[in-house]
């Protein structure tokens, strides 16, 4: 072995993690659900010591200085938790991925060779503030059949001790050992890098947070990640569309929640509809507390809108602002959102489904929208279920990715006794 | 941006080809299955001008002192170049995997969401001596309608250069960029690892090669890599297991074709059928040249075998040796497995469909065989056509790798201007 893999304090969990990973996938989908429900009662049940410990992260998070912002993603309350044990019940009732047969075929010899989807093993979340991450995305890895490394921001640590504790005791409850879901609790960064190095051990590491953390695990990771920096996500509006539908695409994905990596950054224009388009948009927007920043041409006819530097292009807001171009054509377009773009969710507005096939075709982003709002994507608008990411990866998984997306398909070949090579068997006098 | 990302000599060289990749994605079928064609064609009319370069790196490694095994990976004649234009013309006939829709459906709010198969974009080929691998590897890419940057070993720069001058000539001829295909000459370590770095233009390295070579790009690259260490391969000799059957498998797997990574390495026997399986087995192997190592149990039963220490049931052979031990049970098979596997490929012999279905749920390798040959492990024997290599990444693709493993799936969404909030349109009273 040339490779360095690390040999300190994480890599115990990790190999606890893994031997447990395969009492998960040896379960029957029936079992799995089961195990689902009842991490959603032990965490309904434990309402009060989980709210308990989030409050003294609060007051420790308050003492630190700690934002608005972030006190609200670390913040619990009755209604929180409710929408934990929802999400958690939702999970259970998805159809189970592991074991599916893919694809079947039987080749010429008589080999059955079939595709068979299974768990990745072992997954590593690596995430900020937010204690509902722990609940969801164990319960996805487990319901996937993976066994789950979570490691949470230090300031979530007694919520997320508190959410782990009731999920260990639904394992317990289900006869499966606690290991299948580990808490990292050390906040030392030394420890994340560890688990970030593990190749032996940890099949995939999910990062979710900021732009900061997830470029963090991207340049130190060895063990493969499925991550996006972040979402600029463009509406295009063409020259053929029909301008109030325009205007609701952009509204909704501007201002309905401006903080989401699905919402809309930067608004392109045809030229030819400017005039006609870009006045009463803006205003909409305006009125809606949106911060216009345009080029020339669109301060031309929006004299309200501030200036876009070529920075505002490439930013992704997360906020109540967006860069406005008016552009030449199509082709224009496509350029823009090649050099601008984040591969992932750009939308066309257009009532020309020429226009709409080459913006599609031309567009390699994870999602792609025809006369549909950004914010669609995600794995509960497209049909995923929960969702555990978004992938511009472009591998593995490419855009939302539910429970499918924790699993990989292997292949179970069935013969009666077929060789590769017999004639070489025969060649000798003993042959079988 | 937090990333540093190299600003070297072959990012120039890796941005040609990310540009050229979006020619090569825009085609139809018909189109990338004639450029395959007219590869096929430029390299069987370009026949002696390859042949005339290869004998000059042949030369070369001679005065270099090299063994005769690389010597024998970098040898091009008659039919190996025969051996590749067949290659690409199986190539160009395979079907097209590009805009394959794998599932569409309507959402309740009329949403039409398709996954839409397309190319990854920018595929980096690390790999060593093998001339052969230029023209393979640059065409399955390019038939999944990606660019494809190549990185061959230096002894074979000359062979590459006269294969990529073909391959380019038939990109030309086909009115495509050139730099769809684009050959890394500079035989400096540099020069890969920059290579390796390039996350904003690579998708995806596949190294291809030696242990070693796989070890050193798995360890350094930045960009997303699909890779198989090594195949330590085994057969468990079920105590269900029809002698005459599993004597086959066993010498297809051990010594049919010893060097490729789908050969067996080890033998397991379950302790009930080993006396009756093992000595004749072990003769039979023996006299097909094949070193035998056996535990204390197996040289009980056949004495000539030498002693099999911890490192060789570790150890991928790659040569006529291999590795034996009786186990008491299949749990101690699948327990050995589990310890010095490397998720490759599996065989069990048994009539005994609970002990099969038993161990195909017990073993996580990328290929489980049931009464069939290790060998059968790859992309030919599954039918997946040529492949570009075998993953044990667990991750993307699991197993022997086609065409459809250069591709991913996105979404498309079609609409007639669904919002995802329409009540917080409505809210204003200029709703449109």
């Amino acid at each position: 072995m040339t490779s360095n893999i690390p040999q300190g304090p994480v890599r115990k969990l990790a190999e606890a993690a893994r031997d447990a990973s395969h009492a998960v996938a040896a379960l029957q989908p029936a079992q799995r659900r089961h195990l689902i429900e009842a991490m959603a009662d032990a965490v309904d049940a434990d309402r009060d010591t989980v709210l308990a410990a989030n409050a003294s992260d609060l007051a420790q998070a308050r003492r630190n200085g700690a934002g608005a912002a972030m006190l609200d993603r670390l913040a619990l309350d009755a209604a929180r938790i409710d929408g934990i044990v929802a999400g958690l019940r939702e999970i259970a009732a998805l159809p189970d991925p592991v074991g599916q047969v893919t694809r079947s075929q039987t080749r010429p010899n008589g080999l059955i060779v079939e595709r068979v989807r299974v768990p990745l093993g072992l997954i590593a979340m690596i995430y900020e503030a937010r204690p509902n991450v722990t609940a969801d995305a164990a319960a996805l890895c487990l319901k996937a059949g993976n066994a789950v490394i979570l490691r949470g921001g230090s300031e979530a640590l007694s919520s997320n001790r508190a959410i782990a504790a009731s999920l260990h005791r639904a394992l317990r409850a289900c006869d499966l050992p606690e290991a299948a879901l580990v808490l990292v609790e050390n906040p030392a960064r030394e420890h994340v890098l560890e688990l970030l190095q593990l190749t032996d051990l940890v099949d995939l590491a999910i990062p979710r947070g900021g732009e900061g953390l997830i470029r963090f695990v991207a340049e130190h990771a060895r063990v493969p990640v499925i991550k996006h920096y972040k979402g600029v996500c463009h509406l295009y509006v063409d020259r053929a569309a029909d301008t109030a539908r325009a205007t609701r695409l952009l509204l909704d994905g501007k201002a309905s929640r401006p903080a989401v990596c699905n919402a809309l950054e930067t608004l392109l224009v045809h030229a030819d509809i400017a005039g006609e388009f870009l006045p009463d948009a803006l205003d909409a927007l305006q009125r809606r507390g949106v911060e216009v920043r345009g080029c020339e041409r669109t301060r031309a006819l929006y004299p309200a809108a501030g200036i876009a530097e070529d920075a505002d292009y490439a930013a992704e807001f997360l906020d109540l602002v967006i860069a406005v171009r008016v552009v030449d054509s199509l082709d224009a377009a496509l350029a823009h959102v090649a050099r601008y773009g984040s591969d992932h969710t750009e939308v066309i507005a257009t009532e020309d489904t020429q226009a709409a096939a080459a913006f599609v075709r031309g567009t390699r982003s994870s999602a792609v929208m025809v006369n549909a709002s950004s914010r669609f994507n995600d794995g509960g608008s497209l049909g995923l279920g929960a969702e555990i990411g978004i992938s511009t990866t472009r591998l593995h998984a490419y855009g939302p990715m539910g429970l499918e997306s924790l699993t990989i398909e292997r292949y179970v070949v069935r013969g009666a006794g077929q060789v590769r090579h017999p004639d070489l068997l025969e060649a000798f006098t003993d042959a079988p």
